[in-house]
């Protein structure tokens, strides 16, 4: 059985997974979704992003959000941030840590945030010592990090220098997205055998969606590099807004089968995960992708 | 990138995955798909089951589908047999080789066959012999390897055994399935360590299920456990009579993506492949699990 024993899931389904979603939730359906991940074991989520509501309706009433949760020393509240406006909301609320966003390609990342690849990582790294500076923690993603929907492949070796760049900047964790779904297991193999060497001691945090089926194995792949701390969004909401038909983010209670049937501990309860994919799933009025939830646990 | 150069795609569609769907395929149907699968560069392929068709009705017609298939010197086309009858029907039709069935544990060895796990075991390894002594391929699956539906938990020694002692009959390769879609990746890896152990000169095939969103790890832990044969259904089709909501067989073209994303070659082109799962959804009625067929191939 596998090296690791416990593997940290951080919850994206407030944030990742509600903003590729048409249906708007209220804000009492968001902070119902969150507690209902905090009950089922969860201590660390994604609960808002501090974007242009116009942008992203989704997203809309971070503060509203924030605000409703409950205050908890053994829950660490994250705020999506893409620049120095979204870093004063998240200041001004309640969130624990912040989640900034440098993008691997100039197209996407103008499209997303309005910078270059390069301004991303200059932004990024200023936000993070702000935040810092002002208390909070700070974590940092590398999205398009196995590939862009408009500019294609991306390199190992562009991934690795931005990751150099970003922790220099001094967050508490770096996270390496597959934006699109488009990783296969080898590729994350050998991204974090190569991200590994260059920022040896920088904890880092896997996020991939399972848009081409092969979420699953990019998450087992990861773990095998060592990686302790996983993104998924219960029932796999999230979509993908590049590809309309495509599922989302890795289902959590479908990661968690398969870490626990390898004796991995997550710390969650899968029965209260599927539970709440179930309850998405009405909310929604549609089938989600988790899979789990419809063919039932093993053994029973 | 990873070690193995070339992996051989069995396809399962005309046999795994129509016997699992509700829809019975007429022998035109079951001949195009056949075909289809070819013209996409598959040279193996299960093609029917020669069982009782009053009890498995999508199977029915195993002869005239055999008959209406091109005798080709390149493509193996497979025959699936439960007991001596199945056998001389299919020495009776054109198959090239036929695959034997033995189960790991008795419940679902009487339900699957009416026989016990250890009279599988025998069955099987007589048929093998027979089979061969006419001059066809002959090929066992061990069914239910990683999990029961009825029996729960199936030991990996238990599996080695039954490894060892078809062994002894003569198989050209012997298949280990996960029949309920319940293995995880590690799992696979460390079952596949233990056979190979045991019957290190085996070649060795593996048939997932993703049911349970597992499948594709499970395909690329068997892959780097040296396996270089897979099962895989276009499309996904297949289902689980076991669980009524649940996905089928690893859908090819998503085999086909990971493997090729990752500069495996496997000879079959993903156009055709998603072209072939289009057409069965449209023939089917209904969205099918295969995944890459909706999101688009990459880079595009």
């Amino acid at each position: 059985m596998p090296d690791p024993q416990k593997i940290e899931i951080v919850e994206v389904s407030a944030r990742d997974g509600l903003q590729n979603e048409a249906r708007i939730f209220s804000i009492s359906e968001k902070i119902s979704l969150i507690n209902r991940a905090i009950d089922s074991g969860v201590r660390r989520l994604e609960v808002a992003s501090f974007v242009n509501p116009k942008r992203v309706p989704q997203m809309a009433n971070a503060e509203e959000v924030v605000a409703g949760l409950t205050v908890r020393d053994d829950v660490t509240y994250i705020g999506l941030i893409m620049n120095e406006r979204g870093l004063d909301r998240a200041l001004d609320t309640g969130v624990d840590e912040v989640g900034c966003v440098s993008v691997a390609t100039d197209i996407f990342a103008q499209k997303n945030q309005g910078q270059t690849s390069s301004e991303s990582v200059q932004i990024a790294s200023s936000m993070i010592k702000r935040a810092l500076n002002e208390g909070l923690k700070a974590n940092v993603t590398i999205s398009t990090a196995f590939g862009c929907p408009f500019e294609g492949e991306v390199s190992i070796e562009h991934v690795v220098e931005m990751a150099k760049q970003l922790a220099d900047a001094g967050p508490h964790e770096i996270a390496i997205a597959d934006t699109i779904g488009v990783a296969n297991p080898w590729h994350v193999s050998e991204l974090l055998d190569a991200v590994k060497n260059a920022i040896p001691n920088m904890p880092l945090r896997m996020h991939f969606h399972n848009t081409r089926n092969t979420g699953i194995a990019n998450v087992y792949a990861a773990v095998n590099a060592g990686v302790s701390t996983i993104d998924s969004s219960i029932a796999g909401i999230g979509g993908c807004p590049f590809a309309p038909a495509a599922t989302g983010n890795v289902p959590t209670e479908d990661v968690v089968f398969m870490l626990q049937r390898a004796g991995i501990n997550t710390g969650l309860s899968l029965d209260l995960l599927i539970s709440t994919a179930k309850w998405l799933s009405e909310l929604m009025q549609k089938p989600l992708p988790g899979m789990v939830s419809r063919a039932g646990e093993f053994p029973k």
